[in-house]
């Protein structure tokens, strides 16, 4: 019955992303989303919206949008570009800047779309090992012409890489693009956006779902020199002309009018990580050193597997992969205080048994 | 500085929407646009929506909306794909169905993003030919294994072909799928959503841009047998995980939920293109045969270029290609009557001048 499939359908392995489950009590600790809402400007701008916008297509280019987040980030507008996520963001990037015919080069352990995307488009990856401690290294890395991504901080190790070693690469590799794939960066990693103009052939990814606390909105933004942004345009205008709906434009406009809220969230996403950090390495965990709003963990008087079953029952969902480099480790999101005080309580109840 | 592009984005010609001029007293007549506001109940459910569904991911199946969609369309769900405006929606499904090696068949006038996807993934097109009335024959489509599409109504011509025409070309080719892009299929086309289950070679794509007014919320559906949406889910998820925000996925479910309102406005459309048509007519220009929210009219007094540049001066857009099977020709898209009052008015001062 798949006689129509062709041997692209056929071949793929879709990326699965982590449970959605649904429920009053449920402690949602597995897709690393942000525990407090956006700021009230966000939901008063949704609220607000025209029947006119909603008739009309939507700006194709979503100029004021990219306006603002050029104003943001202290770069200019045709630095800017933004998609339905900072997935998209990547598919299109892999798409304009990684099909040239030489392997693109990312960390044996990253975030796992990164090979359904090269699967995708037929791009043949080349993998950069992680040592014991998680750790990849910037200088594993080669000019070849071909393309580096990573993400920074890491998915799942939640460990960070500084500005100054990615300026290093980015001298380095001057033939060979570099994504360094933001989506965590706003609890502790050093973004470079700032070397865009200095660097063309850095990329930088960045997302609404994570510090922004808009993951529901599916916003997500790349920026570069102003040729790479072309190409990506080119890219997506022969893909999808409107890729962002005008409720979602105009959502991300008012997320970023709101900076002392968004830095308030920030620090207590912070604040608590590194107490939950601190509390389960009481516990004889093993926690890397997170830059993000999740950690990369590992108990010792139970299998990380068990753990993750147990929780799981208990309605306290975190993320398992029962792969060889990580299957004793478990990254779990930074909820609320009270969640994270929850999480405590039930590890405590399942080790005891 | 393009020393990054990769010969993909060197080649592309991207695809040009209609411009999207904004003002008070613009007549906007270019980009098939819905001149009514969706059902108030579409508000609704925006303004209604909960804090924590923004900073969630939203459900990347979006059940619930294709669930709805599979009701209203009288299938099952499993025979039911969304996607981010009927674009992405084609994007992936040449993707998934149209990159297998073999030429794809579509008419030599038609949907101008077919051959900017062709291009994109690397897709040989065949061009089945149109006639002197703009119509194009199903018979003149071959059994080739590689891929049919057409838009139903077709664009710019706004011709419809008959479902019986069609399950005659589905018998025919059962080893070519066949995507009929019923975008317009609102206003007056016969849809063959009901032969999904008959014919596996059948994928049908639909719109909430046009019948449904909600072009700003980026909403796109697709209708096949179960093999085929899985296959088209394969790509997707290889692809973008979460390509409809929750926004979008509730907003698509309340505009299901006023059918008599939908159908109010539709039948509104649909009286208003018929008295333009004879209106332009009498004014001795060829209007064909209209089943879509637009009309395809060519003066005879003035020609389709000045015409359309005198109507852009006086703040009223429609659309024009200065291509030579279609220079004489303008797509007019409907809006309200008293638009088109100030459309005939227009065109009556500028032909008089």
């Amino acid at each position: 019955m798949d006689k129509y499939w062709t041997p692209l359908v056929k071949r793929l392995t879709p990326y699965v992303p982590g449970e959605q489950r649904n429920g009053k009590n449920i402690i949602k600790l597995n897709t690393n989303e942000n525990p407090y809402p956006p700021t009230p400007q966000v939901k008063q701008a949704i609220a607000s919206i025209d029947e006119d916008a909603i008739r009309r297509y939507p700006d194709p280019e979503s100029d004021e949008l990219r306006r603002a987040l050029a104003n943001y980030h202290h770069v200019q507008q045709r630095n800017v570009f933004v998609g339905n996520g900072s997935d998209e963001v990547l598919a299109l990037a892999f798409m304009a800047y990684f099909t040239g015919g030489k392997p693109l080069q990312f960390p044996e352990i990253g975030y796992s779309f990164y090979p359904v995307y090269c699967d995708l488009l037929n791009i043949t990856p080349t993998l950069v090992p992680i040592d014991s401690d998680f750790k990849f290294y910037i200088d594993q890395f080669e000019n070849n012409g071909g393309g580096i991504v990573f993400a920074n901080p890491n998915a799942p190790t939640s460990l960070a890489v500084s500005a100054a070693d990615i300026e290093t690469l980015l001298k380095r590799v001057p033939d060979t693009l570099v994504f360094v794939d933001e989506a965590y960066a706003d609890f502790g990693a050093e973004s470079v956006i700032h070397l865009i103009n200095q660097y063309p052939n850095l990329l930088v990814g960045r997302t609404y779902s994570k510090g922004r606390s808009m993951a529901g909105m599916r916003l997500g933004a790349a920026f570069a020199d102003q040729h790479i942004i072309d190409g990506l345009l080119r890219v997506k205008n022969s893909f999808n002309s409107y890729p962002l709906d005008v409720i979602a434009q105009k959502a991300g406009l008012a997320s970023l009018s709101d900076e002392a809220y968004y830095r308030s969230c920030v620090e207590k996403i912070v604040a608590t990580r590194d107490w939950i950090s601190a509390e389960l390495r009481q516990r004889s965990f093993k926690v890397l050193d997170s830059k993000s709003n999740f950690i990369f963990a590992s108990p010792t008087s139970i299998s990380a597997g068990k753990l993750f079953a147990a929780l799981s029952e208990q309605d306290i969902l975190v993320r398992y992969w029962d792969k060889p480099a990580l299957r004793d480790w478990l990254r779990i999101s930074i909820g609320t205080n009270d969640d994270m005080q929850k999480l405590v309580a039930a590890v405590d109840r399942i080790v005891r048994q």
